[in-house]
């Protein structure tokens, strides 16, 4: 499939022009198309599904914004825009881009209050437990590693995952179904089973402008004219293996299975690439180890193959994912059985049981490790739980506690069974406004993007917070619907 | 400054038209410049600087060659061009690309053989020391992790580093003469302090075909006609502080010295993404902690700022380089001071001494260390030493020696004084041949690419062997001008 351009003077026969044309009902394209109407354009949104939502409506909807949102501030939480950024730029590493995580810092209460405003509803609550999403209709949860070794000591931690007030875990279909009635009131038309195919040009070459789109519905290709530009919202390629093997072969091996949608297949990228943009961070995505809940299972250890524990306990899911299949393997989770508890019924983790023992060496003798290695982890981890503190990997005290058996051990070694979710975290290169770059850094006209089909403002897998997709999906399409609807 | 392609009708003047132009008279250049007009073209060499040779000139000319080399041979070693092809395949991981890496298995000894025919002198010897470059005028040497776990047990190790026949490291600047002379010799006429600008394509867009060049030389911008194409051999993008924070952001933090020459701006990358190549492996990059020689300190263990050990240390240093800067910081390498014998003269690594003990207790307690960690470590692995086995970390018994003191410790931290030496391994994606790739995989018309423009066979920091570059820029650079003066 080719996704090459098209040049205006070839097109014989418009079908419609309207301002603004969007590739994608999701999160991005339903706020992009929210913001350019409610700033004057009129916008057409094709989505090749045969419904609205993309990832979104698959996910939690949780999103992740802080510095003083609403719900925080009525739990009684009292968090800055600084620590946010703060948080945001450590934790998404060397690539953090600056100005995209300071307007997403400055910007979450603003954000939180437009999404209530069009009738998004949170409740004024907290959520207390360790867990990856609210399964109560309770809101605020801490969905990173911001209470976690290294970042509790530098920024002041705070619950940003915002969970909408909806029993279980039904936060997409309801987020979804808000986004899409407002986008019915506004003078947006939507195009279903209408997969986009190229972008029309006015020329080709470096002085191009984006003047349209070839959609095929109905079983024929329509060409729509733009007099702004086009917003690409075509969601990640998480879900294209070619693309995977091209950009994100390390990830690809790793992980065992792509969250997304059936539609995440890159070609909001590809359309881009093919007008000369910039795709970076292509390597990177988000590898989860989902073990909590139960969030007992905090209280175990991860071991690997050399019988080490490699990381604190208490970070993120999906931070632990990505340190873990950096590992020599097998890498397993020890825990009292005790801890075990509920695992079975309350754990998405699915990892098998690889050994049981009343003491340690009953476990090590069931486990493939080196000679006695096993037996000094757990003896350190136990002088650490007694004496209150993990000088070595710096778990919270709150989750120290000896393991004194009788003992389980989950084998989480990649390809052994567990559920190892992975998705892209790559994308083109854009402003905070998500005007599409070249590979110079120039602005291509009349082009943006927004949600997974740009790369955002989370960037590493090993810094990633649960509602930062949701959120940056939301931030990131209201500001190109704005950008594109009144830029001069 | 502007990559941007110009069109064919656009250019007044032409200054003169070849079958072959090449941009970057480096080994990869020289190579291609020779195949070309061997094969019956008209050639000329683009140089930026003035004078030939690239980063090929300032490196050691190693060329990793193997599957039954001249030089193998005379030596008495029986290596297979399939042990060489499982070794790059595995030690290049998800990345690799088979196509290269089977062409340059099976291509190897020819490689070796096409060299000599040039004059390029080799000695039908061994270097048998553990060394990144052999420093006498000996040929042969293991330049890569083919003796060390994980890979000693699956493919039939060879050294297949040759260094040339000169004493001392002066491997390239006499590889870099005898390709210069072997260019002049035939229909190529080379420009040096002749900086490629941009290409010219005879129409922009999907249809484009590459037919020349704009030059800057002797102050003026020139357009030089290419009938056949236009070879991008301009090096990787090290030098680049802007593209190596926007692709290699990872790389550009963790290295302290960036390596190649002043002119690996990413020119040749650029040029090709402005006519929409498709790049890869952007964010990849080699980085080594350089610690041998002195050969005995491979004799050490790395601990991390757990206390723990992490790789069998009688890996390649690169392979050493890359899991170090993922550790958990201080890292350090512990060492009997027998071991660092003639360190300070002998190693080009310069880490800072930031301990010393006559026993483990007195050199813990000068370095920052979890409590008790050092010791425990140092005690597993004295015991494997005692043992002959390593079964923690698989370092071969030839390296393994109890940690008796007294001591020293190294401090090997990125930033603390320790020579971290890294460049890029991404590149444009092309063909076996060298032909450019576009975003869907299409060949662009007239466009190729060598050396570390592209993306070659060496595509894993951990993964790679010294000899890789010059040997990959060779060879690639070879069948780039082969293919560009005979396709059809």
């Amino acid at each position: 499939m080719s996704f090459a351009p098209i040049l205006e003077a070839d097109v014989k026969n418009w079908t419609e022009t309207r301002d603004v044309l969007i590739v994608g009902f999701g999160g991005a394209g339903a706020c992009a198309a929210i913001e350019a109407a409610d700033n004057g354009a009129s916008v057409t949104i094709f989505e090749a599904a045969s419904e609205s939502g993309g990832s979104t409506k698959l996910s939690s909807a949780e999103l992740y914004l802080g510095g003083g949102t609403k719900v925080q501030k009525a739990v009684g939480y009292d968090d800055s825009a600084d620590d946010v950024y703060g948080y945001l730029m450590d934790s998404n590493g060397p690539q953090a881009d600056p100005e995209k995580v300071r307007a997403y810092a400055d910007g979450g209460a603003d954000h939180l209050d437009w999404l209530m405003a069009l009738g998004v509803p949170f409740k004024m609550s907290e959520y207390p437990e360790r867990a990856m999403m609210a399964l109560t209709d309770d809101c605020l949860l801490y969905t990173g590693s911001e209470k976690a070794w290294p970042y509790v000591d530098k920024y002041k931690p705070a619950p940003r995952g915002h969970n909408l007030y909806v029993e279980g875990d039904n936060g997409g279909p309801l987020l979804v179904k808000i986004l899409t009635e407002a986008v019915e009131q506004r003078d947006v038309h939507v195009h279903l089973e209408a997969r986009a195919l190229r972008l029309i040009v006015d020329q080709f070459g470096p002085e191009q402008r984006i003047v349209g789109l070839v959609v095929r519905e109905d079983m024929e290709e329509r060409c729509y004219r733009a007099t702004r530009g086009v917003v690409l919202c075509a969601g990640g390629f998480v879900m294209n293996q070619e693309m995977m093997q091209d950009y994100a072969p390390e990830l690809a091996k790793a992980g065992t299975v792509p969250i997304g949608n059936p539609n995440d297949t890159g070609g909001g990228i590809q359309m881009g690439l093919s007008v000369g943009a910039r795709a970076i961070n292509m390597h990177e995505g988000f590898l989860s180890v989902p073990f909590y809940p139960p969030a007992t299972l905090t209280h175990g250890i991860f071991v690997n193959g050399q019988g080490q524990r490699f990381i604190n306990e208490d970070a993120y899911h999906g931070r632990i994912g990505c340190y873990l299949v950096k590992q020599a393997f097998p890498v397993y989770l020890v825990l009292n059985v005790d801890d075990y508890a509920d695992y079975e019924t309350a754990s998405w983790l699915a990892a098998p049981v690889k050994g049981t023992g009343e003491t340690i060496d009953e476990l090590a003798e069931e486990l493939d490790l080196p000679t006695g290695s096993l037996q000094e982890t757990v003896s350190r981890y136990n002088e650490a739980a007694e004496a209150g503190s993990d000088s070595r990997f710096h778990k919270s005290d709150v989750w120290l506690k000896p393991l004194t058996g009788p003992f389980v051990a989950l084998d989480c070694t990649p390809g052994a069974g567990a559920f190892l979710p992975h998705f892209t975290l790559g994308g083109l290169d854009t402003t905070v406004d998500g005007v599409v770059l070249n590979a110079e850094g120039s602005s291509i006209n009349g082009l943006y993007a927004a949600g997974r089909t740009a790369c955002g403002v989370p960037r590493r897998g090993d810094g990633y917070a649960s509602g930062s997709s949701v959120g940056d999906a939301t931030f990131s399409g209201r500001r190109a619907g704005r950008h594109i609807a009144t830029a001069q």
